[in-house]
């Protein structure tokens, strides 16, 4: 142990607006709006509002699934929100809350509806198109199972471990070792699931891999917190398989690089509002260019 | 800051079993079995295995409602999982390959489905018996939109800020003020939802308030982590509102107490098999025991 254990912590906790590392300027111990801030609103029955993190590639490629599969209702227009205070604009917390991409409006119908939460849009999605969500009952709830897994995981893998390993201003070698061990079990039951069935529901690739894969799939391929080596990410040789199975996907490839702001120029969408906006990118190949 | 800031991590992190707090002798960077051990079913359809934390009374509670209602299909056995352990024996692994609880195996149709992830519980016996989730779009949609919030939420509430607030073996202020200020921002992201409904869908009572009540309303009663003053939850009025109106409903006091093995040994009620098994139990008013 090398954290100093000279700390007691106040009565009562008050807000330093220095602490926070990284991310001081956007964290805030309270929620709503900062500012009056309308969304866009174009074309299309989804309107997307995203940034392609982990969570935000989530959705598109999702939907850029349904839309080669033949759901033309799955058109969408995704807006670029950078999270740098725009995710405080009246508009998007009216849509989200929670002040986290992705969120999503679908005015397909007579009254608009909110989706926000990753897992939440992926099984509103899959519901509504009636796609990659296997039918029977067992297969089913063991997509489901996965999905609902990788929302409460991934927050010990973004939160946990590449907040401190990657983000916080000090090293702090209790922290580190806490997430580094839980990410390392994750992956561990990750690998292990993928020895027995190729896509995580045990039936076909499902949102279950499209919600694991962004997060999982990234990390094992060094694109997320340059964590791979410190946890030895070689050695999970099933999510190593499945990863790269699933990134041959046409859709996913399309689906990755919507609202992308870094890494290759040729490789970031910033906004997409028609299929053929996808003509003059390079849908790169996982690996190619960090997200 | 009090966090020397002298540490360096390694190329390659390595199993330290020495660290790890609280929870070292059950935190493990692999999956899988550690021991052979067949799970007990009793005579329900429903077989539960867990422990009456958060996510366990989760489920619990949604059972309690169910029969309630008068789904007689709810009928379960819930066995009591210890967490020291127990975890890793193989029959529960093949349930749950994350090892946590709780985990459920419903046995009532010709092949036993395993359902892990306490939201997905939810959902799945939300859909099985068509209770406790709206069935319009509008207000299912946010209902499901909360209870993944819940999910994707608490790990900063629980691995977070209890982690670090009581449980780690040093105070460590960075890592203490970084989940203080989300667990305060998510508890108004929840006050601010409450000021303008009943209940989180907008509609009746569901799994959104059967997911982030045992959290939420827990720790806003002061019952987790004794972290209440430190984060001023007397502020939040609204969830105190919600939390009280919930912890009145007879099926909630019988769900909380269900795998319990801490505070009040009249309110402990280890396993259940049979609704009588509450009538020697005292169904506390919460507030009245730790869980």
């Amino acid at each position: 142990m090398t954290d100093a254990p000279t700390y007691e912590p106040p009565k009562v906790w008050t807000w330093n607006k220095e602490s926070g590392g990284r991310f001081a300027s956007i964290n805030r111990p309270i929620a709503g709006p900062t500012h009056e801030k309308e969304l866009p609103v174009g074309k299309h029955p989804l309107q997307l509002y995203s940034l392609a993190t982990p969570n935000g590639q989530k959705v598109t490629i999702m939907l850029e699934e349904l839309l080669a599969l033949g759901h033309s209702g799955a058109e969408y227009d995704a807006w670029l929100i950078k999270i740098d205070g725009n995710q405080f604009g009246s508009g998007f917390v009216g849509v989200n809350p929670n002040s986290k991409i992705p969120a999503l409006m679908d005015r397909s119908g007579p009254e608009p509806i909110r989706v926000f939460e990753s897992g939440s849009i992926l099984l509103y999605l899959a519901e509504k198109f009636g796609a990659l969500l296997p039918t029977d009952r067992k297969t089913r709830t063991e997509s489901l199972n996965w999905l609902f897994w990788q929302m409460g995981s991934a927050p010990y893998l973004g939160g946990g471990f590449g907040h401190f390993y990657a983000y916080a201003p000090t090293k702090i070698e209790y922290a580190i070792d806490r997430f580094a061990m839980e990410v390392k079990r994750q992956l561990d039951v990750l690998d292990r699931r993928l020895a027995e069935v190729e896509y995580l529901s045990g039936g076909d690739y499902s949102i279950a891999d499209i919600a694991v894969w962004p997060w999982y799939g990234g990390f094992v391929k060094g694109l997320l917190y340059g964590g791979g080596e410190f946890l030895s990410v070689h050695e999970y040789k099933n999510v190593q398989r499945w990863t790269d199975q699933i990134a041959k996907r046409p859709a996913v490839k399309r689906g990755r690089i919507v609202n992308r702001i870094s890494g290759d120029p040729a490789s970031q969408l910033h906004e997409r509002h028609d299929a053929s906006d996808f003509e003059t990118k390079t849908q790169d190949k996982i690996g190619e260019a960090a997200s």
